[in-house]
């Protein structure tokens, strides 16, 4: 029965397929998965579980038998409570067809990647980003063009004009995460502008990923926060796709529910494009997320607390002074960059070994994660204490 | 806010995309959803609502904190119930890396299909189909290429010539539904055997569908019996690629969880296709999928009984010589071939108006089944009775 088969090119599967990168970060988290006492870093979730009192509404809905097929685009009770979030966030009034319910936010990227670009054209990404991304343009069969950020003292920086030179012929989208995975840059009111201004000139769609949006620290504590969005200077007929997910904000991450923020008249591309894919999300599921985005507030403010707190302690690990980290915006990751320049894959591995610590190898995210490593720090006091410990004493 | 936006042309969507094409099934159920007193057996589902064994092991599995990333392929103890699963009722023994586990039947389907047909490829599929393959096909940038099945007095039938001839130098797979949806046609073990000799001659894979396995009535009652099987014939390095779903054995339709069965070779790009769409299936839903394989076989029984009775009673709509209606080999659904030359769209609106009765219009199907309407007939004998009713005052 389990005689050996051939390799996938003698099988004959089509390249497109076969060329599907590899993330990194799976590799190095297969290679220290169930390690007794590792503090898992590498992958972009808190240690909470999701709270019972979004739980006990999946639980009422399967109990209740909404165990059936369902809206394509979501249950309408979810796409009026995710509108209701947006206008109590961005103080604008949305209509509930502009929302998508989505098997996660990663079915929402593959959806909006697939809206805009076909075959053999451009979608140009800042980098480092988050590997699936690149993923998700490949495997669709378009090409990702990726624009480096630059890093200094000061943190990561986007480069406009680099931004701009890049955009040829075959350039469809600008896909924008701010804040930003892995290197918590975080977008400006003015250079949010620009790229809209770039998208019009060029006619290109943007798609804006803002997953991160509510975890920004560079202002005064409060739930109110977020980071500069691209719905603050959006007008009507502009061209943005909105990438979302529960994963974040409410420690949902393993129930693989989020939405895609679009123009209504793409209603009926974005329904079949759910239909041949998913066929929609369970309602159970979605029942948990009218009660997260509707009653999840404080259980937000306090991930956000949590995470400001994280950042305080990973940033004791500058203090060795070999290890550079400017304080990220936005988002919850540090992204170490290394003495020297260590192949950080090799060093991820050698971490699980020798720290018993997971850290993400900055290779998996694109041209300028070289040398770097991602550290998650949504996660008790604690772990990321004991974490600086193991890692001072190996890194350094 | 919500000014007017410009068609999906105008936004300069790619065509691919926009051409999505859109299913009539669709359609009808908008038209007539949530009407008062409406029999639904328009869509692939029946009225049970998933059973509380099952359920219970996700509201366990959610109580218990797990709400983590997981696996891509599946959690170890899903992919070795599977495997078990697949001894017991095929009689061989399987290796569970051989199975992934997707976010549906669909989520498979789409898997399948963009490994083994690029951009152009041809893919052959028997239609009447379930619109959904057309439609995978076509949003990954192939080209289905429909092959009529014959109808007769004694039902559907394929004829192996009229596949063959279709084979050309573009085609890369035949995606075989057996039993089928929408006409019950079942693949006997030599129309098994005659297609795997053409797919080897020809170098192509198979996708094939199995889901309604189970769902036989020409032999004799019993938990054991099932549809015969490419896994009955298939030697090691033949390529077929096997579709699966929980969503018809054990009513669990919106759960959307399901697995493909593929060589191992194949493991990594297809983990890889998974983390860029879905990123993994919740694990509390893969909980209850252990629970339905291990523990299912007798509710899976009564379900199976009750689609042989509700096949019994939609049969008498034959009685009024007006509906031909061959009795269904496999799978759960009539498809009534209309007297005349109806436009059957038109026909199931005013099946929605006139008898309250939703059926699923037979031009969804492509070529072939214009003319014909589909009744799902895996439901209570009374609701089937009152429809059979109603549709003979109104039909005949």
């Amino acid at each position: 029965m389990n005689a050996p088969v051939p390799a996938p090119s003698v099988l004959a599967v089509r390249p497109e397929a076969e060329l599907a990168p590899t993330s990194g970060i799976v590799d190095v988290f297969n290679y220290g998965r169930n390690r007794e006492g590792l503090i898992p870093l590498w992958v972009g979730e808190g240690d909470l579980p999701t709270p019972d009192f979004i739980c006990d509404a999946a639980t009422r809905s399967l109990a209740a038998g909404e165990t059936f097929y369902t809206y394509q685009r979501g249950i309408p009770e979810l796409r009026e409570a995710i509108a209701r979030y947006h206008d109590r966030v961005y103080g604008q009034a949305s209509d509930p067809e502009r929302f998508f319910v989505t098997s996660g936010g990663m079915h929402a990227v593959q959806i909006a990647v697939r809206l805009v670009a076909g075959i053999g054209d451009e979608v140009l990404i800042p980098t480092p980003a988050w590997p699936n991304f690149i993923g998700a343009i490949t495997v669709g069969g378009a090409r990702p063009v990726t624009v480096p950020l630059s890093s200094g003292e000061s943190g990561w920086r986007l480069d406009l004009e680099r931004l701009a030179d890049a955009i040829g012929p075959g350039t469809r989208a600008l896909l924008i995460n701010s804040p930003a995975s892995p290197t918590g840059w975080t977008a400006s009111d003015a250079e949010i502008r620009a790229i809209l201004d770039l998208a019009r000139k060029h006619g290109l769609w943007v798609i804006a990923d803002e997953i991160y949006g509510r975890f920004v620290f560079d202002t005064a504590p409060g739930t109110g926060d977020r980071a500069p969005s691209f719905r603050d200077f959006m007008a009507p007929e502009d061209r943005v796709l909105f990438v979302q997910t529960f994963s974040k904000n409410w420690a949902m991450t393993g129930w693989r529910l989020g939405w895609l923020e679009a123009p209504t008249a793409l209603g009926q591309v974005i329904e079949n494009l759910i239909q041949y894919s998913s066929s929609g999300t369970p309602v159970f599921l979605q029942r948990a997320g009218v009660v997260a985005l509707n009653k999840g507030e404080s259980f937000l403010a306090d991930q956000i607390a949590r995470a400001r707190r994280g950042r305080e302690i990973v940033g004791r690990l500058a203090e060795t002074g070999r290890i550079a980290l400017p304080p990220p915006a936005g988002a919850f990751y540090a992204f170490l960059r290394l003495p020297g320049s260590g192949d950080s894959r090799r060093v991820a591995m050698r971490l699980v070994d020798q720290a018993n610590v997971g850290l993400a190898p900055g290779s998996a995210f694109g041209p300028g994660g070289e040398g770097h490593l991602r550290l998650c720090f949504a996660r008790k006091a604690e772990d990321l204490e004991e974490a600086v410990r193991r890692l001072s004493g190996t890194l350094t």
